[in-house]
C-alpha cells in the first residue's frame, strides 16, 4: 500500500507524527482489547503492531484483554451446559476453570505477537503480583458465581515492568480474600487499572464507531464528550445497552485521573495509531471538563 | 504435630537452621515441581511453603513446573484420540493448544498459593520475555510435532523479576525462531534455566526416593554422587528407564555452572525444608567431583 | 537436644515460622542486651545466635548493651574507691574513662561473636557520627558527674550501616555540647534508639519474668499490657522498683512511634525467639491501645 | 503535502518504521551537519526535525557542525584581509576570535530550533569538559594558525549529557595544551567525536549526492562500500577533490568502531530519515568488510 | 608574595579556612561576574582560580557572567550606529546577533580558564535546555528591542551539570515564547537563577566598595543590611544610580530563598575567597531578618 | 600567628592549595597516627584539624592510630607484672584485654575530635565487619602472645563508610581464625590497609625528622627515597633500629599499589598539611622508581 508513497510524503508522515511523540511520551497508555479486533487475524496483527510502535517511540503502553469468543467455544467443547440467571452467564467453578485457561492461552499469544516484532512482553493475570484484588459481584442480588468486581489495585508490579521495560500484557482474573478465582469484566479492569497507575489515557477498541446521539443516525457521531456532556447524555435517556457501563467506565476512569479516554471502533485498521498520531481523532473521545480546552487550544 | 515439641525444641531447630540460611544467602535455587507433589493437595501445599519460607529467609528460588495429569484429562474432555509415534504422545497443534491452556491454569494456581502465604509472585511461560527458545524435537527422526527442545534462554526476566523481589513460577514452554508455540519437557527447562543462572542448586522433586544401584533394592539407594560416579554408573548399565534422561540433565547441570543438583523424593512431607536445612539430606546428591570434600568437611 | 525430634518435626517448626518471618520482614527490632544474659557465657552465646538469625532471615536488629558488672570491676582493680550520691554511684572523670574503656571492649567482644556466626557487624558508641547527643542529667538536683540523658539522636549511621547490610552494636556513650563524654543509662538509650528509627520492636533483656501485679505471687505476671493499662498500674502504684523507670521508658516508646515493646526474661534461652517465632510470646509486651486489636485477631 | 495521505497509508509508513526503530534503539548517531543543509532555511528546519524525531523515538543522536558561510562573512564585516598559505586560510588570533564567536551563535542557534520542537538540548564546544584536545595542524610543513587536529577526545561530557536526556549539539573548537584556542575541520571533529563513543552510525550530510565511479557521470553513484572496495577506489585513483579526505575520515571511523557512515545529500528534504527508515538507503554507505552481509541478509 | 610566609603561618591560614569550608559544603552559590574583574587580565585570572578553589573545596559554583565592554567594541567594528531611546541602547536585531557572538565567546574562554585550572567546565546559555525563559522588557513603555525580563527558569540543566560535578558558566541570554533571542541584564539573569535554585549565597562582582550611606564619604560603607535595612535606606532616598536596582535584586533574591547575598569590590584580588573564608568579611552582606543573628552569634 | 597576615597574603595561600586539592581530590590517604603527636594535646588538635580538613577539601583520610603509653600505664595500674621474651613484652589475655580498652577508648576519643570539628567519623577496630584477620606472630620462633600478623585485609567496611562520607579511624586490633582477638603493630596495619585499599599515600607520624644516612648527623636527611635507593641503603646498612621495620613496610606498600609513602615527623605543627600543600614537603618521602619522574617535573 506505503509503496505508493515516495519517499518525501513518507518523511512528511514521520514528522507529522513529532508533536504526539513528544506530548505521550513516557506516559501510560492502558489499552482496552477486545471485540472483533480480537478475532480477525489480520485486525489482530495491527493491534499488536500499533502498540509495539507506540511502545518503541517511547510511550508506555498496557494491554487489557479479554477472552473474545473462545471462552463460550470452550465451555460447549467441554460437554458444560452454559446456565444462565437474570440473562447473565453463571460462572460456576468448571466453567471459571476453563475461561482461566482460555484467557491466559489468549494472553501468552498476544505476548508471542509483541516477541515477535521485537519488543519484550509479559504476560501476566490479576493474580500476579497481587494485582487485582476482587469481590463476588451480585447481579441483582443474586449469585452468579465467580464473577467479581475490582476492590484493590497493587499496581507495583506494573511500575516493576515498565521500568524493566517490558510491556504487561493483563488478562482480567483476579483473587478475592479467601485467594478464590474470579472473573472480571475486561472493560472494568481496564479502568480499574489506568485508575490505578493514573494513566495519560485509556482506549477501548470496541465494535462500534463511538457514542452517538442517535444509534440508528450515523450522523450523530460524537467526536469530543466533556464528563459533564456525558452525563447529560446518560440522563437525557440518549444512552443504553452496551454503551451504558462503557460510558460510566469512562466517567469513572477521568474523574479519578485519567487524563482522557477513546472509545475507538477496532474494526478500523490501526486505529489506535491513527487516533494518536493524526490531527483528527477518531471515535469519541471523553475529557474532563476541564481539559477540553487545553486539547483543543 | 510440632505442638509436642517444647519452646526450646522449637527454638533449637530455627538456630540449626542458621548456618544453611547464611550458606544459600541471596542464592539462586531451581524448583523443579512435579510427579504425586503436584497431585496430592497436602503435598502441594506444603512445597509451596517450603518454597516461600526459602524465600522469605533470603533464598532466590525459581520454580519449574509441569501439567501433572491435567493435560491428559483435557485432552479427553474434549474428545480428542491420543496418536502415539515410537511411544510417545504427538503434540499436534490442538494439543499444543490443550496443553498451552492447562500449564498456564496450573501456573496461576501456584502463583496464588505462593501469594496467600505473603511472598510476591509472578507466573510465566518461556514465552514471556524470550524467556525459552526452541527448536523441533526430533524422536528417533521423526517429526512428534510441536515438541521444542531448549535452544538458548534469555534470563533477563529472571533477574528482573528476582531483583524486583518476585518469586517467579515458570511453565515449560517457548517459542521457535518462527514464533510458533512447543511444549517442553519440564526437567529439561528447569535444567536449562538452572544452567543460565548459574544456580546454587537445582531440585527434581520426584516419585521415587533417589538413584538407587539396584532399583529392586531399596537398601542400594545412593545418597551422593559425584559426576564420575553417575556417569561410571550409567556406563555399567545401572541406571534405566526414567532415570536416565534425569540423571544426564543432572550431570548436563553440574557441567555448566550449577553447584549441586538433588533428585528428592516429593511424597515426603516438606522434603525440600529437609534436604536444606538438615544435617543429613534426603534423596541423591549429584554434585562435581571437586565439590565433593567442599559439602563433606 | 533437637536431635531427638524426626525430621518432619523440625520442619514443622520452621514452617510456623513463616508468618513471623513475613511479618517482621525488613523491620528494624532494637534490642536492650544486658542483665544476666550477659554474664553467662551460654546464655551470652544464644542471644547473639537470636539477634544473627533475626539479621538472616530478613530483619534488621539493632544490639544497645549495657557494661555488666565489668565496670565495677574495673573500678575496683584501678584501686578506687566509688563515691554515692543519693545512693547513686558519681562517676567522675576516671570513673568515666573506665566506663568507656569496658563498654567499648564489650561492645567489639559481641562483634566478634556475630562475625564468627557470618554476619557483619560493626560496633560503634554515640560519639560515632554523632549517633547520641545528651545532656547532664541530674539526680534530685545533685550533679552526679558524667551520666546523660540522650537529649537528640542523629540515626544516619543506623540507616547507613542498615543499608550496608551490617548489624550495628551499640554501647550507651555520648557527648555533650562541648564533646564531652558521658555515661547514658542502656535503657534510655535503647528507648531513644528504637524511637529515632521507628522500630517495630524493642526488646529489654531483663532478670525478670516480666511485669507482675503482684511481684511476690507469680501468677499475676501480665503477658500483654497497652499503655492506658500501664499508666493504670502505676497510677495504682502496683509498680514500683527498678520496673518503674523502665516501664516508664516502655510507655514512651510506644507512644512516639514503636509499634510493640517486650519486657523478655533474658534467662530462658533464646527468649527472642521464642517471643517473636511462637505462637504464644513470653514475658510482658507493652502496645499501643489502638494496636491491641491488631495483633490479637 | 502529506494531507493528500488517507489515514491508513499513514499508520502504514509508520508501521513501516517499526524495524528502523528497534534497531538503532538507544544507539549513538552522529550527524555532521553542514553545506547547503545550513544555509537554506527551509532544508536546514527538516535536519533538525530529522535529528529530533530521531531523539525522541529513542536514538542518541549528537549533532556536529560547521560554521556554513557566516565565518567568511564576518571576517569580511570586521574589515579584515584573508591571508593564504598554500592555498588554505591561515587562522591567525583575530580571525580565531571571530570564527569562535560565529560558530558558539550558530551553535545556539541549533539549540533554539531543537528547543523549539520539545526536546531539550545542549550546545557546547570541545573546550567544555575537556571534550576536544588538539595540536597544531601544518598544511605541508607550515603554521597556518590557529587550526587543530584532534589528540584526544574525552567523552564523559557526551554521556553525561545524554543520560540527563539532553541532545548534544557541538561546534568544532578545541584547546591545545597550552589551552589556547583552535578551529577544527567540522568532519575530522564529527569523526573523532564518532570513533570515541563508538557511534552506531556517523552520518556526513554534503552536497553531493554521494561517492561517485564518474563524478561526470550521474549514473556511477555508489550506494554501498565496503572498506576494501573504498581503499581500492582511492588507490585506483577514482576518488578526488573533496571528497577523498571525506572517504578517508570514513574509512578510519570504521576501522575504529562506528558501524556505518553514510554520505548525504543534505540538498534532499529529510535525507536523514529517509536514509534511516525507508528499506532503500540514499547516498552512499561505507561499511566494515564483515557488516556487509548482516545488512544485506 | 606568600613565599615570605613560614610554613607554620600557611597551615595556620588552610586551618582557619575549615569553619567555612564545613558551613558551605555542597551548597550552591551563584556569582555574577562582571565589571572591571573581567577587564582586568590579572583580576579575572583570581575571580577564576577563587570559583575553581570554591568547587575543589566541595561547594557549588555557578558563574552568571555579562560581556564587559566587548559589546560595544564589536558593535562597533561592525560599522553600526547605536541608537539610543531614553538613554538605553535599542538592541535590534543585528545588535543582539553580535551581543550573541560576543557573549557566548566571552563564555567559552570563561570554560577554558576553569579547564586550565583542572576543573570540567560548562558554558551554556538560557537557551540550552530551556533555563531561562523571558518576556520582552519595556523601558518607560518604549520597545527597546530584544531586552528581556526573566519569566521562568527551568533549573534542571544546572542540577544536572552539578551533579555530574561540572562548573556550569552561564550566559544572560534567554528565548521568549516564541523563541527569538533576547539579551538579559546579567544582574538580573543571575538573581533569578539563584532563586530557581536556593542558592546559599549569591555574590555580585562589581567595580564599588559597597553600599554606603553616603557615597561621598567612604566611612559610610555599611558592611551588614537587613532586608529591612535596605528597605528603609531606599525609602529614605540615600540609595541611587546603578546602586538602586542591584540593591532591589538583592531583596529579592533574599525574600525568595537565597540565604545571602554579598555586593563585593571586584577591583580587589581575591575578594570572593576572602569574603568567604575570612572571618571579617569584605564590601556589603545583605541578609534575612531573621539571618541576622545566626551569622552573627 | 596568621593574624598578623594580610587579607592577600591569606588568599594567596588558599589559592596555592589549588593543585594539591586537585592531585589528590578523592583519594584515599591513610595515616598512621602515633609517638608524641598522640601524647602532646596540641600536636594531637593538630594532627586532628589537619586530617578534617583534608576530608572536607575532598581527600579520603583514613586514620590507623596505636595506642601510645597508655596502655604500658594501665597495665601498671592494673597491677600486672611485664613479662618480657626475646626483649619483647608478651601480650598474655589480661594484657591483651587491657589493650583492646585502651586502644578503643583512644579510639572514640579520637573521634569526638573529629565530630567537633564537624566532620562525621567512625572508630571501628579490626573486628568490625571482619576488617583485619590475622594469625599468630612468632618471635624467634617463640610464642609472645596475642600479637597478630595481618593475614587479610576486608575492605568492605572501609568503603561502604567512605561511600557514606565517613570518615574512618581503626585501631590495630583483628581476629584470628578462631575468632581470638589480637594486638597488632599499628605500622603494619596501617600498611596492610594502605595496600588492600590502593591508597595514594600513606603517612607516617614519627618522632624522628625522617630517615638519615648518618642519624647522627642531621644534616644527612634524605627528603626522597626511591625504592631501589631504599633496599640499597638497608643492604649497605644504614638503617638500624626502629627505621628498619619501618622502612621495610614503606618498600612493602610501594610495591603493592601504594603511590607513595612519607615518614613524617609528628612533633612538627601541621606537619601532614605542610606535606601535601606545600611546595617542598618536610621528612621523607619513599616512592616507586618509576614515580619519581612524575613527582618531581
Amino acid at each position: 500500500m506505503s509503496e505508493n508513497l515516495n519517499a518525501l510524503e513518507k518523511a512528511q508522515v514521520l514528522i507529522e507524527a513529532l508533536p504526539y511523540i513528544q506530548r505521550f511520551n513516557r506516559k501510560i497508555i492502558v489499552v482496552k482489547y477486545g471485540g472483533s479486533a480480537m478475532v480477525d487475524e489480520k485486525l489482530k496483527k495491527q493491534v499488536i503492531q500499533d502498540v509495539t510502535l507506540l511502545k518503541l517511540v517511547g510511550f508506555k503502553p498496557i494491554i487489557v484483554h479479554g477472552g473474545g469468543k473462545e471462552i463460550s467455544k470452550w465451555v460447549a467443547k467441554a460437554g458444560m451446559e452454559p446456565e444462565f440467571i437474570n440473562g447473565l452467564r453463571k460462572t460456576d467453578a468448571p466453567t471459571m476453570e476453563i475461561a482461566e485457561m482460555v484467557l491466559n492461552r489468549v494472553n501468552k499469544s498476544l505476548v508471542s505477537m509483541v516477541q515477535e516484532l521485537g519488543v519484550q512482553a509479559v504476560g501476566i493475570s490479576g493474580k500476579d503480583g497481587g494485582l487485582l484484588k476482587v469481590e463476588k459481584k451480585l447481579s441483582d442480588g443474586q449469585d452468579i458465581g465467580y464473577v467479581g468486581e475490582v476492590k484493590e489495585v497493587n499496581p507495583k508490579i506494573l511500575y516493576d515492568l515498565l521500568e524493566k521495560d517490558f510491556l504487561p500484557i493483563i488478562c482480567p482474573i483476579g483473587l478475592d480474600d479467601n485467594y478464590d478465582t474470579y472473573n472480571i469484566n475486561a472493560d472494568d479492569a481496564a479502568c480499574a487499572i489506568a485508575r490505578a497507575v493514573s494513566a495519560e489515557k485509556l482506549a477501548f477498541l470496541t465494535n462500534i464507531e463511538g457514542v452517538y446521539k442517535d444509534p440508528e443516525d450515523p450522523s450523530t457521531l460524537i467526536s469530543e464528550l466533556t464528563v459533564s456532556d456525558a452525563r447529560k447524555l446518560i440522563t437525557d435517556g440518549y444512552i443504553g445497552g452496551g454503551m451504558l457501563p462503557k460510558l460510566n467506565n469512562c466517567i469513572d476512569a477521568i474523574e479519578n485521573g485519567v487524563s482522557r479516554v477513546h472509545i475507538l471502533d477496532g474494526r478500523i485498521a490501526h486505529c489506535l495509531l491513527l487516533e494518536i498520531f493524526t490531527n483528527r481523532g477518531i471515535g469519541t473521545a471523553i475529557l474532563g471538563d476541564e481539559e477540553h480546552h487545553f486539547y483543543n487550544e
